[in-house]
């Protein structure tokens, strides 16, 4: 038996989608800049797209930026937000301070790495925010962070791994708030970003509703192939490109455009508007409960890593005390289940979850976890097939733990 | 009759290509950088994509870059090796002045406005090279121009409007030449990066018999679908990432990898090497003659942009004077034919080619010139029909034109 419980890291293509791009890798392979019939056709596809993407986000077509991916839409909401801040603050007065970005320390590191590439090179001051020990942010520790020459909030939706869901819509009110009793002293507007990636499938995706500025999605988490994303860049937010060349993207994002990509990811959003998001999510929270109840009833010393209910309905996230996650997943991958630890960007780096560590600062923990994501394929009876085969794994390796007393 | 000659716009996917990516929008859609078998059927697939480039470029494959797209090579060529130079300068010796580079009047917007922005940023100063009145860059200009603080030199090596080829070879080994003498006096070296993304197909490719340290490529003009591009960094030379995030790519550019573009782009270059390169571009070279001679002959007022013998053995780039080019272009799509005036990415700006007006300093020439780039699908057939219509269309409008005495 296959089982694929690592949704987070990718999902499958679906086949709605497959049969959306195949005319995109056949005869309609026209550059959308061109202006004769085979450049019109892509050129056609590709603003279809876009305006199914708005339809999901609830915005304008011009409002969305087509990306390779969620980690290059990241750096194009900050680097290009801060690139565009320093370019007219330089030009406007050269001696005024650094702008100041407020993330936290359990980010995604195309958010991480790009603030502190930022600070490194002494363009930004950034401060990051501490989780609590279920992994979240409260509205009121970003409030308490905002400072004069705030220009910027990075907070995700759903964290990667232990799928803590933020209080962005609260946070994105706040700071309306606080910009609009700003506004009457300096015209110095905060802006504010959410890395959406893990939250497509499963949560309000509105960006009004989220009152956000700035929000990435990635389309190779909702059934799209990997090599596209979108940036929501709401109306007047300054952004500089960060890719230089051609006029593409509204002057945005220089370079052909991947139309199979945008057209899947257009799709992939129509998809999911279709049908009703309370539906998919009840679905699949009710698996993740089931999964969840019975591991930590059925193994003993088992702790469910981040927040019980703010939690992402596809995701859970376990700790097993006394063994290696890599081992679990190993013997896991051995039985045709596939699973994570941690995030697989962070992979290939061979330091433990710095989610875990921030949380919790408990090494061992980050050695010990693993990470489920469940996805809409995810039936029950490969619950229990995991189950079953987690409980064998689990206890023929503590067996052998030299960790266990 | 459907003849598509644009081939420098964009290309069909090859009927090979599209076979080789079938898996990897279908069962094999694991993320490389996750450790079970889903994942490392992808790795596997990706590294396999990778020997498959280093055959054709003739080098390791820890010096191949995966990126989204040409534009993003260019950029991370360009913008990388600034970036990293600048961050070693300013740690050892903050008052070092400012990098140096050499660059053309008629390179692609992506290395152009690359270089633009770096210049307005402050970061870099910028020698533009004027080419001569067949489109050619020679390597004695190149090396007037040299100074102690240059540190890259940016030559396409096809031009994408009219064809020309650059003394590529000629050039890198005059900069080797360079920076032996050099050695012995400070360590700076000089990097020499070239745009070969309309070369791939007919030109030597071995980037040690070209002499460069930094070359392009894009998969989608050469039978792969559009978002995929590759950038080969020879070893030592120094580059930091633009793409901030997860260590994919040897740590160069972050983000999961374009599993089936990665693919796709593998497997086009094992096309091109599994064929003689004389034999594919003698063919389409007669083709283009072919074209080239019956137009200047049975159209009168028409010249030939570039130059007749340093031309790739795929374009063509007629100006007919009295006529505006975008009328003939309608025209001809209207007999659906595929041609384009100037470059494709730069149809969103109304300015006429900055390429023409380099080489001509014309605007009329600018605004009255057609480019045809052939490909492995053209057949003689199709140029008879070209022809055919071409004549005709150009009697029709300059029997129209205000601009015909």
């Amino acid at each position: 038996m296959k089982v694929y419980l690592d949704y987070g890291a990718t999902s499958p293509v679906k086949p709605e989608i497959k049969k959306a791009i195949r005319p995109f890798l056949d005869s309609s392979f026209g550059n959308p800049s061109s202006i004769h019939s085979y450049g019109q056709e892509a050129r056609e596809a590709v603003d279809e797209a876009r305006k199914k993407v708005t339809t999901l986000l609830n915005c304008t077509q011009e409002e969305i930026v087509f990306t390779s991916g969620g980690t290059e839409a990241d750096n194009l909401a900050i680097k290009g937000l801060i690139d565009a801040f320093n370019y007219k603050s330089k030009t406007q007065n050269p001696k005024s301070k650094k702008p100041h970005i407020i993330t936290t320390q359990i980010e995604h590191h195309a958010v991480l790495k790009t603030c502190q590439y930022l600070e490194e090179t002494n363009q930004v001051e950034v401060t990051y925010l501490k989780p609590s020990h279920e992994g979240l942010i409260s509205t009121n520790q970003v409030n308490k962070e905002i400072k004069e020459n705030t220009v910027l909030v990075s907070i995700m939706y759903v964290n990667n791994e232990v799928g803590t869901i933020q209080p962005i819509r609260e946070i994105g009110k706040m700071i309306e708030k606080t910009n609009g009793e700003r506004s009457t002293v300096n015209n110095q507007r905060i802006y504010f970003h959410t890395d959406a990636v893990q939250a497509v499938e499963y949560l309000p995706m509105d960006v009004d509703f989220l009152h956000v500025d700035l929000l990435t999605i990635s389309g190779h988490k909702i059934g799209t192939p990997k090599g596209i994303g979108a940036l929501f860049i709401r109306k007047n937010t300054p952004i500089k490109k960060i890719i230089f060349g051609g006029e593409q993207e509204m002057n945005l994002r220089a370079g052909t455009e991947n139309v199979s990509g945008i057209v899947s990811l257009g799709k992939a959003t129509q998809i999911l508007g279709k049908e009703k998001l309370e539906i998919r999510s009840q679905r699949i929270k009710k698996l993740r409960d089931y999964f969840i109840d019975r591991i930590l009833k059925e193994i003993p010393d088992v702790e469910l890593n981040g927040s019980y209910k703010k939690r992402s309905p596809n995701n859970v996230n376990f700790y097993f005390k006394y063994i290696e996650g890599e081992s679990i997943l190993l013997n896991l991958d051995l039985k045709g289940i596939a699973a994570s630890s941690g995030s697989a960007c962070a992979s290939q780096s061979l330091e433990p979850s710095h989610v875990l560590k921030a949380i919790y600062n408990d090494s061992e923990r980050a050695h010990g976890s693993i990470r489920f994501t469940l996805g809409k394929e995810t039936t029950k009876e490969e619950i229990n097939y995991a189950i079953k085969n987690l409980k064998e794994i689990v206890k023929k390796l503590r067996a052998i733990s030299p960790l266990k007393k």
